[in-house]
C-alpha cells in the first residue's frame, strides 16, 4: 500500500480525547492538486485558506487535517489561525506557506486549538512513514463518528506504466455531498492520491465527470456540510498528455471504481446506518430524476420504513408526487426489488410479505421509471440508507 | 359546542380494529364550502372526487370522513367507489351526490373497503347529533396516530352578530402541508366551520390570507401528504357583504386564533414530538426567509439536536448556508432564546450550559437575523418539532 513520494502520519494530539485527531500527508517532491469544496455559503477557515493557497501556487507539498474541530464559524480570528499553523509547518517542512492545505472536521463554532497543534507538529513531522499502519493513522486522525477508518487502494499495471491510486475519507453524518470543482462544500473529507502520471486537463476531467458526480450521488441525512473537501493529488504531473486515449480510458474506470467502493464505505459506515439502498431513476429527464431521487433519498418517512422493512410504497409514490419533477403521475411505475408495487400510478396489488422479504436486505434497490419514453438518458442513480433510533441517539447528544 | 344547522356523528365501522373511522358532519341547511388541497401530484380519489363536487354545485350538505384508508393509489376503480359511497350516501340523505364531500387519512394503497362503509352508513346516519360529545365522535374518527382529538371552538358575540368558530383537524405525521387554495395538498385534514353571516368573497380572503398561510407555516416531518385538506365551511352565507369591515377585521383575528391554536395542538401531539420550536426569520425578503427557515425545520440534525437540547447552534448556521437563499453569510445574527450564539456569521461564544437550559423547554424561539436591514418586511415565522426514537419507531413499523 503506498504511493510514490507521499509519506503520512496521523498522532493524537489532544483535540479530542486520547484519540488519533490530527493528520499529515507530505510530499517528497511537489505535487499537483485538484480540490472540490461544499457549495454551503457557510465555509471552514480550512477551506477557504485552501482555496487561497491553491490559487498562488501550482504544486503543493502536503495537507494537514484534524478531527475534534470544525474550523468553522469559530470567531474572526479563525482564519488568520489557520495560515499561522500553515506557515510555522512550512516552516518546519522547509516549504512555503502556499505549500500547505488543511482540513478540519468536527463541531462547528469551536476555536481551532491552536497550541494543542502547534506544540504536536513536531511530534506529526517525525511520525511521517510509508506502508499500510501509517496511512491508517491518518485514515483514524480524521475520523468524528465513522466507526472504522476507511481507505481504498488499487495497484495497477497498465500497458504504457504501472501506478498506484489510493483513496482516504470520512464522513458518517451531516453527509449529502453537493461539491463543486474549485468552490466550497461539508463533512465528508476526501483525500484521493495518485502515482499515475497524469496532465492537469485529465485530472480536471477525472474530477468533473467521475471524482465529484460519484461524490455528489448520495446523501446519509441531507445535511450538507460546511467543510466538504475533495483533495485529489498526483505526485506524478506531466505538462503534456502522456497516457493515451485508450489507457486513460481505462484508467477513468478504475478512478470510478475506488469512488464508488469509499462511497460504499462511507454509506454502510454511516450513523446508525444498517441498510443502503440505490435509486434509480429511469426514462426521465436528469433534472426531474435528481429532484424526484433526493426527495425519496431525504424522505423521514421513506428512510424509516426502510429501517423497519415496512412495505409503506405509497410514501415512495408520494415523494414523486411532491419532489416539484414535472411528471405525470399516472404514468410511474415503481418497483423495490424485484417486485413491481406501482403500476401506472397506482397498487399493483403486490402481497406485502413478498416486499418486506426484500427490505429486510442489507442492500436492495428501488427502480423507479417516470414514464417520460422519448427521453434517451441513461438513468440516475443515487444512494440513501435507513434512518434508525441510533441516529438520533447519535445526533441529540453530539456536542453534549 | 355548537354550529347553527349542522350535527356531528363518529363511528366505528370496522376499517380499523375497533377503533373509530368513520365520521359525518351533516348541514340541515345548504352551505357554503371554500376548500383548499394539497399541492402533491398524486391525489387522493377522495380529493379528487370532492373538486369534481365542488366545481359542480354552489352549496354542499355534508362531508363524509375515514381514517384507516387514505383512498389514495389504490387501483383504477378508486374514484368510481368512491362516487358509489357518495351516491348511496346521497340517497339515504336525500341529496344531491355533488352535494357530498369526502376525505380520507390512513395508509397508500390500499382500497377503501366499499362495503364496510355502505354497510354503516345507516348507523352513521342514525348517530348524527348536536353537541360536544357527537363533535369528539367526529373528531376521533379522522385520528391516525395522533394520540388526541383536536377540536377548537370560540363562541363570539360581536356588535352586529353573535356566531360560532368550530375546527376539527388530524394529523401527526407526514406534515409539512404546502395547501394551495383549490388545489391538491397531505394527511393533514382540517375542518373549519361556522355559522357567522359572511358571503363568498370574505370567505375565499379568510382562506387566502389567514388560514391557508397558517396551515403552511409549520412541518413536523417535511413530508406532504397527497391527502391534505382543508375544507371552510359557513353555514350561513350572504350574497352581500354584511359583516362590515371593522367587524370583519376583528373576525378576522378571531379566525386567526382557532387556526393556530388547532396548528399548536397538531404540532405538539406530532408523532414522537417532545417539544415545538417557532423559528423566525428577520431582516429578510420573503423567499430567502421561506428557504433558510423550512431548511432548519427539516433538517435531521438540527431537529435531533432540539431533541437532546444539544446546543449544537453550528447546524442552524449551516442550515442557513445551504438553504440556496441569497444571503451574505457574515452577516447573519442568531438567537437561540435570548442568547445571541452567532454574531456575523461567527461565534458569540455563549456558554453551552445557557443555550442547553433554554433548549430543554417545551417549547423555544429560534431568532435568525439575515441582515438584509433594507427589506422592511414582517418577520417570517414557521413552527417545526424535535426529532425523537419515538418518530422512528412509529414509522418503521406503520403499514406492518
Amino acid at each position: 500500500m503506498k504511493i510514490k513520494d507521499c509519506k503520512f502520519s496521523g498522532i493524537k494530539a489532544g483535540i479530542k480525547k486520547d484519540k488519533f485527531d490530527l493528520g499529515l500527508i507530505y510530499f517528497t517532491e511537489p505535487s499537483t492538486c485538484v480540490a472540490a469544496f461544499t457549495k454551503n455559503l457557510l465555509k471552514s477557515n480550512s477551506i477557504i485558506v485552501s482555496e487561497r493557497h491553491l490559487k498562488k501556487t501550482g504544486h503543493i507539498r502536503c495537507i494537514i487535517a484534524n478531527s475534534g474541530c470544525a474550523n468553522t464559524a469559530c470567531g474572526n480570528d479563525g482564519i488568520d489561525i489557520t495560515e499561522q499553523i500553515c506557515k510555522v509547518l512550512a516552516e518546519k517542512l522547509n516549504l512555503l506557506p502556499e505549500e500547505v492545505l488543511v482540513a478540519s472536521t468536527g463541531v462547528i463554532g469551536e476555536p481551532l486549538p491552536k497550541e494543542k497543534i502547534l506544540s504536536n507538529l513536531d511530534h506529526l513531522i517525525s511520525s511521517l512513514g510509508t506502508g499500510k499502519g501509517k496511512i491508517f493513522n491518518f485514515a483514524r486522525a480524521i475520523m468524528t463518528t465513522d466507526t472504522k477508518p476507511k481507505v481504498v487502494y488499487k495497484s495497477l499495471k497498465m500497458k504504457s506504466q504501472k501506478g498506484n491510486i489510493l483513496c482516504i475519507a470520512k464522513g458518517a453524518g451531516m453527509i449529502a455531498p453537493d461539491l463543486c470543482l474549485n468552490k466550497q462544500h461539508a463533512t465528508m473529507l476526501v483525500f484521493l492520491l495518485t502515482d499515475f502520471l497524469l496532465c492537469r486537463e485529465q485530472m480536471e476531467q477525472l474530477m468533473q465527470h467521475i471524482i465529484v458526480p460519484t461524490f455528489n450521488s448520495f446523501s446519509i441525512d441531507g445535511d450538507t456540510s460546511p467543510n466538504d473537501t475533495i483533495f485529489f493529488v498526483t505526485t506524478n504531473i506531466s505538462n503534456n498528455v502522456i497516457v493515451k486515449d485508450k489507457e486513460f480510458k481505462e484508467l477513468v474506470e478504475h478512478f470510478k471504481i475506488v469512488c464508488e467502493e469509499i462511497v460504499w464505505k462511507l454509506l454502510s459506515d454511516g450513523e446508525g446506518v444498517t441498510k443502503v439502498i440505490k435509486i434509480i431513476i429511469k426514462n426521465s429527464e436528469s433534472k426531474n430524476a435528481e429532484k424526484i431521487a433526493k426527495t425519496i433519498a431525504n424522505s423521514l418517512l421513506v428512510k424509516t420504513a426502510f429501517h423497519g422493512a415496512d412495505p409503506n410504497w405509497g410514501r415512495i409514490l408520494s415523494c414523486c408526487g411532491r419532489s416539484n419533477a414535472n411528471i405525470d403521475i399516472n404514468k410511474i411505475n415503481i418497483w423495490i426489488g424485484k417486485h413491481q408495487v406501482v403500476k401506472n400510478g397506482t397498487s399493483n396489488f403486490v402481497k406485502d410479505s413478498l416486499v418486506r422479504k426484500e427490505m429486510k436486505k442489507k442492500f436492495f434497490e428501488i427502480i423507479i421509471d417516470a414514464g417520460n419514453t422519448y427521453c434517451k438518458n441513461l438513468p440516475y442513480s443515487f444512494f440513501t440508507t435507513d434512518l434508525s433510533k441510533e441516529y438520533v441517539e447519535i445526533n441529540s447528544q453530539y456536542k453534549t
